[in-house]
């Protein structure tokens, strides 16, 4: 499908029904894993995994709330739509192998549109090494709804969850901050810029990055693959999809520990610096409460600092305490302020 | 949460959030099975199956396309979501052991309503020895989605997939066929009574049979637990969700044969029968075209014949061929027919 570049014409999809779709938009699916047995087409697929665990996490997207179509390329959402999933997966300190892919769908929308979204999904999967396994398609009475589930592979003794954080021990983070908020705040800006005046064209000059970072993420598989080669295994880990505070916090909370971290010390792009001051945000907040940057938090034990100091891609913001409950942020300044979880919540918006 | 009979004052969504509200509806599981290693609260569920196969199938559900909120009880409609699911794992010869369960949910929703609707899954899942493993709450624009992942296990000698069907093969059937789709007609019947005069209560009387079947069906593990009692494997299997004719089709193609059934071998109930020809349906159409059953049609070399004749929930109701892409019905009166694929469509409803 990847391949075709042949423009079909316009299709309806009532006349290709369910199993048509199906068929249409898996049928040049190859399966890459040994552990992929059989993809779609039977009741299930068939995955083996043999002496490693199964790791399984599911996501849905809404029409309107996760996302918006005036601004979102079909194919940058599909692609999207797998990411989240793997961030989640590889926050286990686990490997993506299967996804299944669930559609609702408008009559309204085309065959074209759906090959679209495909096109970024089986472009994510290439790219990560993931079989796209079985799925499902329907109507919907409203919007566009996407329902991913992944299925990554761990030996045992590998996995990291959130509750392993000891005092003492050192928060890092990978990549930078807030970019995916501010990307988001750009693009609902425009977005008001053209719903006043259409005949307005967008600006979006020299904003590469934050708009790359809303609209097409990088699960961060090569910080899992960074453990290996070094030889650290965090104590806990997880994805930055609610805002750092937020995610930080469900650490916190499910260790039993406290946290401080250091506002000087939370890595963000210039560019993030930039456009926040544009908009009269504070980019510290953006990067605490803003999410969506799908890049690993986790806590490594005091010991295994060298091993980590001079990686490019981590940085150290804080440690660990013993003091359960008590979630700290110190500023510039050297005042210390309470951390508050102030994540996205999907079910406000 | 299943033993919780005291009523909560109606609580809005937005109070608990979208972690308070994954927090509320599943603090009270406890996994039952041993490949359960890690269930809800980290960035995915971790499953080991050891020397085991994985088998992974997932459901979309939209109201107002798939379930009608003015006649479909919330417990009943979460029962019913586990076990189409369920069914589909059966179908692979497989045992489920977990799900991962996503909600979009209108903020018009009380948390109560969704109590109901997780009561059901969670009675599914008790009654079925599954967990509740993982899942996602957000909102939706318009109506309820339900997004279900089941997750099951096999030994690889004992999976059955669509394509093993061979000539001479018997086709069988479990239950009977064509009950959830009068079901459907009745309460459809009812809701059009309602709309035209509210005043005028639904009569339902004598009518459970069917009523059931469309609102809590039963996958049928029982049938599997026969399979290995008697010393039977299929060489192909599918559930009867899309109608006998689709889903024999789909074995046939599959399997790259032909087929012969006999109208008068195809298990209908009395009461369904009885209420076709209330509304003027031909009971067989209803069950070759209905769907919904959630029974296992499969096949099995003519050799075991004396192993499945006395079976009581199982009846054998015609033959595969090796007339490749060839499918008939003989009906009553020795006529041969055409089988042709009709079953619900999900995109043109």
């Amino acid at each position: 499908m990847l391949e075709d570049k042949n423009p079909k014409p316009l299709s309806e999809l009532h006349q290709l029904g369910e199993f048509g779709l199906i068929k249409h938009l898996t049928q040049n699916i190859e399966l890459q894993n040994k552990s992929s047995v059989k993809g779609v087409g039977d009741d299930a697929a068939v995955i083996e995994f043999k002496n490693k665990q199964t790791v399984v996490t599911t996501d849905l997207l809404v029409e309107g709330i996760h996302f918006d179509l005036l601004y979102t390329p079909l194919k940058h959402l599909g692609y999207k739509a797998v990411v989240v999933n793997l961030s989640d997966v590889y926050a286990m300190n686990a490997h993506p192998k299967q996804i299944t892919v669930s559609l609702a769908v408008s009559n309204k929308i085309s065959v074209e549109a759906l090959e679209e979204l495909y096109e970024g999904i089986l472009l994510a999967c290439n790219i990560y090494g993931v079989d796209l396994v079985g799925g499902d398609t329907t109507s919907s009475t409203s919007g566009l709804i996407i329902s991913i589930t992944a299925i990554g592979e761990v030996d045992s003794k590998d996995v990291v969850y959130r509750n392993g954080a000891k005092e003492n021990d050192l928060i890092c983070v990978s990549g930078d901050l807030g970019g995916a908020f501010m990307g988001l705040q750009l693009l609902e800006r425009e977005k008001q810029v053209f719903n006043d005046n259409p005949a307005i064209q967008p600006d979006f000059a020299g904003h590469d990055y934050v708009l790359e970072r809303q609209l097409k993420p990088e699960p961060r598989q090569d910080v899992i693959e960074m453990f290996k080669e070094i030889g650290v295994k965090p104590t806990a880990m997880i994805d930055v999809s609610d805002g750092l505070s937020s995610d930080l916090l469900h650490i916190c909370e499910q260790s039993k520990v406290g946290c401080v971290i250091y506002e000087d010390k939370i890595p963000l792009d210039f560019t993030v610096v930039a456009l926040a001051q544009d908009f009269n945000f504070d980019p510290t907040v953006c990067a605490l409460n803003g999410g969506e940057d799908y890049e690993l938090l986790f806590t490594i034990p005091l010991e295994e600092y060298n091993k980590i100091k001079d990686q490019k891609r981590v940085t150290i913001i804080g440690h660990i305490t013993a003091d359960k409950g008590n979630y700290t942020i110190v500023d510039k300044n050297q005042q210390v302020h309470q951390l508050i979880a102030q994540g996205w919540n999907a079910l406000k918006n």
